[in-house]
């Protein structure tokens, strides 16, 4: 278990998609993904006015696990084998921001899916804001775990001929696709032409 | 809302890690990642006998999570960006498995997360076995979303100077490294000079 701030920054900072656990009004489990991103001291998420689980988790407790996997510990046996990953949970409840705090998670969370953007395009108006729900949970209560290890394989295993190793997966290419209603002449913007796949 | 199974086997196959949801003993939301595989109509999710997590969800409902991040649909407006994505919830009970079936269920995680490895290695020992604990949720309810559809920009947008389109994520590049303490004349295997990246 890390308690180290940095990590866990790093780590929502470069994934894209949390996945946000709730009661629902029955009482059973619910789990849905969702694009996050850290604003300041806290992780937004955002969606529609009209979003039934966002509407559930507004000021209910809630949980958010932020998984990254780095690659696969290939062990001499499969019983040690596993996965090379670093994971948050975040804890608390969400709140609805609103006025220009709202403004600005978006524009946050935009900068951080498509970094660079924000300058390209044109601001969001006043119907796209207030078609959008921004929640907020405060970046207080978590837990982070993060492996990293070589395999620990037996002595026995160790003395054998099996390998051992790491397998890491580095950071994905990316395939630009004009949309087919794009006009002539307009190319792929900076923003575009340097985004990367997720690590 | 898609209900193509084959979709959903697909998503399953190609995605390592699922997010499962629960209830506490306490009424509050929990959620952490797992590793999981397709066995039969039962997805799996393996671990040590003492994760508290699995005793948890062990014959409670559950709830399950599994996404695919494929890239990032940019549109003329930060408004009318989102995710290129398949997304599955799997709703149900775990249940743990015994005997023959959970050693079966054991090789299938194995022989998802590193396709081949089983042919290189001795199998679990009996120790091994009684030390994990493998759960299986039967594959008949859930939902299932898919977004690959081009940006929906205004009128007013498209006539703009903005780019729009897709920006796809491929599979990413692998890095093999030997474990510190492998044998000198041991090499990478079939299994791990295959394996891939996340697509």
């Amino acid at each position: 278990m890390s308690h180290d701030r940095a990590v866990l920054d790093a780590l929502l900072d470069s994934t894209i998609v949390g996945h946000v656990a709730y009661v629902d009004e029955d009482g059973a489990p619910g789990v849905l993904p969702t694009a996050i991103a850290r604003f300041g001291d806290a992780l937004i998420a955002h969606g529609s006015t009209g979003s039934r689980w966002m509407r559930l988790v507004s000021g209910a407790p809630a949980a958010v696990s932020i998984t990254s996997v780095d690659g696969i510990v290939v062990a001499r046996s499969a019983f040690e084998s596993s996965l090379l990953y670093r994971s948050a949970v975040l804890f608390g409840s969400f709140r609805a921001l609103d006025g220009e705090e709202k403004a600005d998670a978006l524009n946050a969370m935009t900068d951080k899916l498509i970094p660079g953007r924000l300058s390209e395009v044109r601001p969001n108006n006043k119907k796209e804001l207030a078609a959008t729900l921004v929640l907020s949970m405060p970046i207080s209560e978590w837990s982070l775990r993060v492996s990293d290890g070589w395999p620990e394989d037996t002595d026995e295993d160790v003395a054998g001929d099996a390998w051992a190793g790491h397998v890491r997966f580095g950071q994905a290419p990316v395939t630009v696709l004009d949309a087919p209603d794009l006009r002539s002449g307009i190319h792929a913007p900076e923003s575009v032409r340097t985004l990367r796949g997720t690590a």
